[in-house]
This record gives structure tokens, sequence and C-alpha cells, in this order.
């Protein structure tokens, strides 16, 4: 019997906010295994806001750029169906990169950051935990605090989309570590939720005066940013960061959609004055990292110091909607989709 | 016999350039020592970029805004005349912050980056070097390349404002130490200059399309940049700089007229995707090293590794158009005041 896969396919370059008319499933036959290769049944695959960046078809340092008329990819966990790799089994739970597809034939091995990761949950770890704190986004916000802005113990800690999918995490570690820590979300619900999981402060973006409601959530100024927006609390981060401060550039989601992306707000200046240091950084970055923060997440998690939400859509032809409620902050949590 | 100083007062915040309207020159007396005082009469006076930020009337994380109606301030060389101070004898020559006039009256004891330092010229040391290789500029350079940028052995370094009394000094420090080493500058005089000191290329940012002669100075890209004046340079190094590269934000001169300074070309999203490290310093952030590097580079300037050049004006009268001509690009190397 012929196996079909079904995935997402990129129609045109989107504008500003993509729509759901910017993407298409289709149905493709899937070729017989090569050699060291896997055949994966997709269980739950990851939307991160970086996949936006992809969809600008602009060559670039990043992320290879999403081709149109092709599929598109991303981290993804899910059983071994067929496999013709030694080092990884039939029935192996894996988190590798072939998202946005319910059925993915896999190079078992290749780019070390990309190639198929055995994991193996046990009875309290569930497998969507692998692309939530235990994967990419778990990393980025575990290097990011930890060896990006390199946290001391006595820095104040903001953190901007902070119920997002990286920035709960933020909050959390920085909170778990005895730090002050001070997170924005987009609504109240959300500035309820960073509070709820440790936040000292919380504010709402979308009520406005960035920098008034930040120095009133931070009277003594912040020592770390941790940036995931770009924009105006860039902006507002930079006039109320103290001298030696640490910017962690994590992403700048605020300018995703934008001609020109990155646009920093004109006070970078004042990072003369107070000798801050901005460090750009991406999760594969700090691979050889994954060791010491699989262990010291695991251990949060375990001990319940460390909660998680995600907002998870149902079926393959949901994800570009998902996709799109994500980038424009109506999901909470990491976001993903299940395929069931 | 009464004593009298003269010295330069701001009389109007400039707008974009200053003009000589902008400074006046006063005559006061002098009052006598006060406990633990000194009085100096000045030999050479700096002429410094950042005075011009000084000048903006903005309170600032920088030094201190200058004020009008009050007279400036900034290093200066000269000889102890009277004293009242154990720690500093009469004839002591010695670095100290009030320079902009021609005797000053100054607190022996303060602030330990600004007080008045006793300095021991050799015979083939001279006062001025202690104003600029050995000085605030000099510190700057060494402290910029080695500790904020972290010069790693085979970093290519990409420095711009390269003929100026910062400039020129991390062009050399860099070749001494074998790193190729690329420097901009304003016209073809300062271009050949920069590459008389040791620059493996260099350009002149005036003859246009920064981005193309950087890229042709630097096929392989660069690791590090020296900024010296933000603007179109920094767009093209930010461009151009290899992954993990090391950015140190020392002064963005281009925009220090500007209304709003420190605005960045639109591709700081790259500093993330490269993972790139951009750092503000001051010199007084580094004076512990004060020691290290002076007798790093007395070593260079001894066996002659190092040279250094001066632009010198004539008396306190010319001190405002000195400043305006250092602004404005016309002076090459340190620009100072004698003042006999």
């Amino acid at each position: 019997m012929e196996l079909f896969s079904r995935s997402v396919e990129l129609v045109a370059i989107p504008r500003g906010t993509p729509r759901v008319e910017d993407f298409r499933i289709v149905q493709t036959p899937v070729p017989p295994l090569g050699p060291d290769q896997i055949l994966v049944r997709n269980a739950f695959m990851s939307l991160d806001p970086s996949m936006r960046i992809r969809m600008r078809g602009e060559d670039s340092d990043y992320l290879a750029p999403y081709v149109v008329g092709g599929v598109l990819d991303g981290f993804s966990v899910g059983t071994v169906v067929q496999s013709t790799s030694a080092r990884i089994p039939v029935d192996s739970l894996v988190r590798h990169h072939a998202g946005w597809r319910d059925i993915a034939v896999v190079d078992a091995e290749g780019d070390s950051w990309r190639q198929p990761q055995v994991i193996e949950p046990t009875g309290i770890r569930r497998a969507q935990e692998y692309l939530g704190p235990l994967g990419p986004s778990g990393l980025t916000a575990w290097a990011g605090l930890l060896k990006v802005a390199e946290l001391r113990p006595d820095d104040v800690v903001f953190v901007s989309a902070a119920a997002g999918a990286v920035g709960s995490m933020v909050v959390q570690i920085a909170s778990i570590l005895g730090n002050r820590v001070i997170g924005s979300a987009g609504s109240a619900d959300k500035v309820d939720y960073v509070r709820s999981i440790g936040a000292d402060a919380a504010f709402s973006y979308r009520d406005g005066d960035i920098l008034g409601q930040l120095r009133r959530c931070a009277p003594n100024g912040i020592d770390v940013y941790f940036d995931n927006v770009g924009g105006e609390q860039m902006a507002a981060a930079l006039e109320l960061i103290n001298a030696r401060g640490r910017i962690a550039l994590c992403g700048m989601v605020a300018g995703y959609g934008d001609e020109v992306m990155g646009q920093l707000p004109g006070n970078l200046f004042s990072a003369i004055a107070k000798g801050i240091t901005l460090r750009g950084f991406l999760a594969r970055m700090y691979a050889e990292c994954l060791p010491e923060f699989t262990d010291q997440v695991s251990g949060w998690l375990d001990d319940g110091s460390l909660t998680y939400r995600y907002s998870i859509a149902e079926g393959l032809d949901s994800a570009p909607q998902a996709f799109i409620d994500m980038l424009t902050g109506r999901t909470a949590g990491k976001a993903l989709v299940a395929l069931p």
C-alpha cells in the first residue's frame, strides 16, 4: 500500500502578518527509505516566531529561507515507524527538523543541531516537553540568561514577551535563581500569568507608556534585558539599564514583518556611556551546553519548580492559522500543532 | 601681585557643528589655594570629540554636561607652581582635568579618574604623550581593542576614524600584535597615513560606497569593529562582520550634533543571526588596567614600534577653532592646544 505524507507549503512571501492563503496543504507519496534514513510519524510540530523570518524570501546569515513552492520545516517530535539507521531503531521517539508534515523521511545523520535525537520520555515527561522547556525554546531561555547575559546574583532582569515559549522560562529561571524579574506581555491575562510563574512585577505593553511602566516596575533600573521583541521595549530597556548591564538579543518579533528588520530606536549611544553589552545569539550556538541545560531544567521540571504552558492546535490543516495566531499574540506559552 | 587665569566659557548650546561664537575667553582672578590644592600652569590641553557631547546641554549617563556660562574642562598637563598638597610638590608635572584654561586651581584628591596624577617624563618621553598614547586616548584604544573587543590572534580588525587620536593607536596595536587591520579615514592624505602606520588596507569614507570599499578591503569579512563614528560605517561593519564577531562601541561622532544621537541603521537583527557582541565603553571603566597599559605602550613607544601624531594649536585663543577643526576632520592625530 502506498504511503502518503501531508505537508504545508509556502505559496507566497507574506507581506506583514501572514494570511492562511500564503500556505497550502499538499499530499505526496512517501518514497522508499534510502540508507541511513528513518520514517517518522510526527506527534507534535513546533511553531516558532523565527519561522516568520525564514518567510521573508531573503538570503541571510539566519536560518535558511523557506522557498515559495517548497515544504516548510522546523522542529518536531514523532515515532520512528521504519528505519535503515543502526543508531535509531523503530519505535524510538525522536526530535528532528522535518516538521510541518504528518509523515517525514529524515536523514539519520547530518548537521549536529538538526539531526534526529532519540529522546526518552519517562512517566512524568511528556513528548511535547522536548519541543518546549527541554527543546530549542528552553535552551534559548536558559543559555540567553545564563551564558549570553551572564546573569549575576543581584541582577534585576527584564524580559519581554514574558508569557511566551521562551520568555516564560526566562521569568521562571531568574525567579528560581533568586533574581528580581520583571516581565512584559500583551494582555491582562498574560500579565497575570507572568506574575503567577514568579515575576516580581509585570505590565502589558498594550497599555502604552512602556518607559513609564518599566520605570515603576524597576525603580532602581535593570541589569539584564532579555529582548524578544526589539522596538519600543528595547528603547525603554536601554534607557533604564544600569551601568555595565547586559542585553541578550534573542528576537525582534515586533519587526519581523517590516521592510527593514531590526531597526533600533535612537539611543544606542547610551550603551557607550553606560558600558552596556548587547549580544545576539541563537540556541544552536550553545549546543555544547545541552547536557548541562537538560540536567538542570529536568530537575526543575521534576521537582515542580518550573511549569510550562502550551497552546496546542489540532491537526495539520490548522497549522497555518495557529502560526498566525502565535505571531499576533493570540497564543500563550509554547505553540504546537498536534498531529494525530 | 594678583594672578589671573584665562579660560574658555560656553556661551550657547551649539546646533550641529559648533561655531567660534559659541565660546568666549574670560579672565578671572585666581583665588588663594585652600587646603590640599595645587596651582598648575598648563602646558597642553586635550581636545576630545566627547566634549561635543558635553555641549548638548542634556543630562546623561555620559560625562557631566557643560553649563552655558561656565568654564569648560578636560584633560590637561602642566607644572605645579604652588601646592598645599603633601602628595604633589611644586615643580611636579601633572595630568589633571582642569583644561580649557592657562592657570588652574585643582583639588589634589578626588574622583580617582580625574584627580591629578604626577607624571614623570624621561628624556625621550614628552609631556604631551600623557595626553596622547599614554593618556585617555591611548587607554581607549588599548582597552577597546584588547579588553572590550577581546582581540584574538587571527581576528581581522576594522577601525573607523583610523587617522585619529584613538584610531591611529588601534591600527598600530593591532598591527604590532600581528592582526590584519583595515582603517577608514576622511581624506586621501589620511588614508596614506593610516597605511604608513601599519594598516593592511585603508579607504576614505568620503569616496562613497562604504560597504563596497570595506568588502574589497576585507574579502573574508571582519571579526572586530572598533567603532568611532556610528552611522553608515557601523551599518557596513554589521553587514560584513563574521559570526561571533565583536564590536567595541567607542564613539559615534557622526551623530554628535544630531537631534537624536546614536541612531543605528536598520540591521541590528544580523547581530542575532551571527551571534555578534556590541559593547560600549569609556576609558575610565578600565582605569584598573592603567599599569598594564602604561607598561605595554611605553615599551612600544621606547622601541619605536608605535608612533604618534599631534595637531597642536598655539594659545588658548585658538582653542575654540581648533576644537571645531577636530570635529570636522581638519586635524590629524591627537588634537592639543599648547599654552605657552
